[in-house]
């Protein structure tokens, strides 16, 4: 049985986990993120391999892929841009040959968890798929006739940073109106900020766990308050919603795909944000009246699909 | 040599072509195009493809390709819309069958056209290419890993209504803010009427040819005052090519292509229209300081495109 | 008791009637409205005067007070710019003085109408309101500590050219995203006629008296469906008097009224239009959480605003 | 000779000042702003005018005047909200005359600021005149033949308020889209922090100052690099005018007044923002083809417009 190894860099963690054909992880192992130094990275991600192999027979490991936030190029080799790593330019698949001697590749996290998606998860069996993953900012990944779309330059599916508001909220990639400044989790604890502001007894319930201060409101505490049914909170989740859907119909205009899948810490919140979700996209989509609607679902393999999707794509 | 016939079903006439494999086309005839009869239309074009094969040798021509406005489905056999022929839901490969006896595929035409830059154009050597062509509306074709991309159902690169304006200006497809509402011939003409409005002066070279009546300024009276350095003229093209390049910055973040290939009338005008789409694409793309921003070049084939890329698609 | 004349210039007819100090019409004449030519427009108002004036005793008749289309300067005496009736720059006062020997005052109809709903009206007993009249177009009237507000050059309350949409959909003025192509009669036919499009299940009821033409709907049809209950005109309702509401918001920013008055033809749906209005104008004003939010009323005088106001300003 | 004092109350300091009938300043004192405290304010406030009153004949002062940030209630008496001073709903007339046997008013800041400006400064001979203050935040001040308009409640000309951008920015208010998102001092700012992010080295000359950290990029830095003719900085006003002229053009569809005075620290630049924001007025103005168009004026006053205005409305 082909064996290989995932490893997802986040900011606080790096976690790896041995997967086999199936999508399931046999094993894992994590560890803390090492402050800006490429070469500690690289001493992380190559024990962390090294420790998983140690368990198994020689040999059963056939590769390694490496899930990583930022620009990729399209050699998934170097990582060009990784802000959160504070890493530009840097050769990290040869950084990291120095230390495992397994055939290696580099991917975007983000393209990485939408082919877990699509292999393994909500996506399974569709081969146009578009993955929304709606965490702090909004990424995303292009499947079209079952490939993973990387574009030219491997930065492909920077879904988050497509303009839906000309002149709109400043964005920290330095334009404005990014979708992922309405569609985000962020977005969505500015919603409930801005409530709290306005109508602070709409907004109670949302500032009783941050203790009455607005700049504590967190995304979390906005998707509980949602589901024990709090007004304000819902209302915060449909006006987000609202953007996510009119964000995926203007996805749909240019890919057509067969379905969408949601993930992301907001994505937690189900059905509460899928329904308006699906309504404001067949509100906004083109050609309503005659094509086939995409259809919208919420990821499956929730924060293991990076290692999933990079184990995945090491072969591929 | 491996001949294939062409069709590029316009809404005023009928072009079919014999094209070789270099995209060359050998022969061609024309036929203006029947109304709302989607039997009639079939006759026209059988018709086309018969001329074209009694001047030829039996089993010169290998299959047909034919090229139309509308959304085309997955299996590239049904026109499922085909709002200007008047057809909907129309199995037109099967019934041209009826009327020529070869390997037969339907085709958008934007996809076409796209497909024929790629191949023998302005977008040949790339394997992510973008085509966008500016006509009356806005077109478009993708190209990616050297493949076009035609969607799960057949309508992708609809880019023409990804929303660029949210309540911006009415379109006829029924949402609003539409991109070609703002980056298109008909957008073009519009700029010149409002400028006639606000500064009649600044307008006069744009009024000439339109005998001071703003409702009939014309896409090509525009294109030539602006040729002619008339200074209403290069505003209005400024303010469209704004646009052009705003919305091919969206479309960079989402498929990073190499290079983007700009078609149709309003691309007439050359570096007129160029220069300030480079200059707003390269102000616009999200990750500027760091990312390769991709070429954008005019399309080489002209009104020819439909014909060539319908002709080599009917191979593939 | 004093009495004046008000005359109120249509598109199509030209009303004008006796009035008296408590605003009520005493008696009253109307002409079809000649048509592009100041002399033959002086004569029908002159005439028009001089048959009320024969009703009544010498010297009943005050003053004259005439209410138009249009720009008016700030002296009560030019027409700059009456586009519907073809007239520039037209010296109205004077040349109606060559009829009439009374003392003439010539105002902008909309703020005749404003003046009527503040003296006799919905805004009786305020000192600062602002009337907006949502008719084809959005007209306007602002009342200001007790006064008419005019502006320097005569043509303040043009609240239907501020924009709400940069970009917005295109105006008659030469503007984009003006107000009025959101808040009138137009932009609720336009809503109507894109639910047509989009979902014409939904707009069954709507496009009945209009045949079955998307083109042939009209504002009446679309309140009457309303007023039945209709769940499409409703929401085309809804949609515009969400804009209709935060217009509302941005004049009381600036303006700070006690009360607008609303009036012209949308506004005969009455409370079907009015609630989604003050619910859109306190979801958007600023400052809402600490403010007095200004009252907003349906205009109470209907189409004879235009005369009685302009009677009461003849002698303002 | 009537003299009066005006007391202008910053977010640091208060300053007090006896005011002649032209307009200049006789005498002078400030103190810092003690924190959020009516009683401890109203002692300071009350102390400066001691102070200014001892150095003069017993009743030379005739009354004050005091000019305050926030809400002030239509019978400037009251503090609605004042967040800046930590004060809402104060009674801050009746707490100063406990202090001062003297008729005292209290106005808004910017009433005040723009009522000196018409009284004795940049729109001097104009009956109507609108001023907008681009500080940190935008302000205003609205004068209608001949008389400041504070509205219903007090709170009219907050037209930094008034929404430009549909989802725009958020702004300190709890809405989005407000002017002073895109006018201000602040909006300069994060414009020349875009600018650092998207092209550091057109920004070059604006991060020296700020010792490379975009975080302390501040407005005088950039007025003074715009001064020098740094492409950067100018690019930086070129933006914000333009939404300033946006915003104007809006005003004067409003209001029509016959000048607007621009103050507060962005106008420093003077020509720099004046003649962009002239350019973006008349591009944007309803009815620019045949309107006289209002005059722009930079402020002439400067920081002592507020004790100035303050002192001369104390009898009015």
């Amino acid at each position: 049985m082909r064996l290989t190894i995932g490893v997802d860099i986040g900011g606080t963690k790096v976690a790896a986990g041995v997967v086999d054909p199936d999508g399931l992880i046999r094993d894992e192992v994590t560890h803390p993120t090492p402050g800006g130094d490429a070469e500690a990275l690289a001493d992380v991600v190559g024990r962390a391999v090294a420790e998983l192999r140690e368990r198994r027979p020689e040999d059963a490991i056939a590769a390694v892929g490496v899930g990583t936030a930022g620009f990729v190029d399209e050699e998934r080799s170097r990582i060009v841009l990784g802000a959160n790593l504070g890493l530009a330019d840097e050769p990290f698949k040869d950084r990291l040959r120095r230390r495992v001697d397994l055939p290696i590749v580099v991917e975007n996290d983000a393209n990485a968890a939408a082919w877990a998606e699509v292999r393994f998860g909500a996506g399974r069996g569709s081969r146009h798929v578009v993955c929304v993953t709606l965490g702090t900012g909004v990424g995303g990944g292009i499947v079209m006739d079952g490939e993973l779309k990387r574009g030219r330059y491997g930065v492909a599916a920077e879904v988050g940073h497509y303009r839906v508001v000309p002149y709109g909220r400043r964005c920290g990639c330095g334009n404005h109106g990014c979708w992922e400044q309405y569609a985000s989790g962020r977005a969505l604890v500015a919603e409930a900020q801005d409530l709290a502001k306005n109508d602070p007894a709409r907004a109670a319930r949302l500032l009783k766990p941050a203790g009455g201060d607005t700049a504590r409101i967190t995304g979390p505490d906005i998707t509980r308050a949602a589901l024990e049914g709090d007004d304000g909170a819902l209302e915060c989740f449909r006006t987000v919603a609202g953007w996510v859907g009119l964000g995926l119909a203007d996805l749909a205009a240019i890919l057509d795909p067969e379905c969408f899948v949601i993930g992301g810490g907001v994505s937690d919140a189900g059905d509460i944000l899928l329904e308006p979700v699906r309504e404001s996209f067949a509100r906004h989509v083109t050609g309503r009246a005659t094509r086939r609607l995409a259809d919208i679902r919420i990821a499956e393999l929730g924060s293991k699909a990076g290692i999933v999707g990079a184990a995945d794509l090491a072969l591929c």
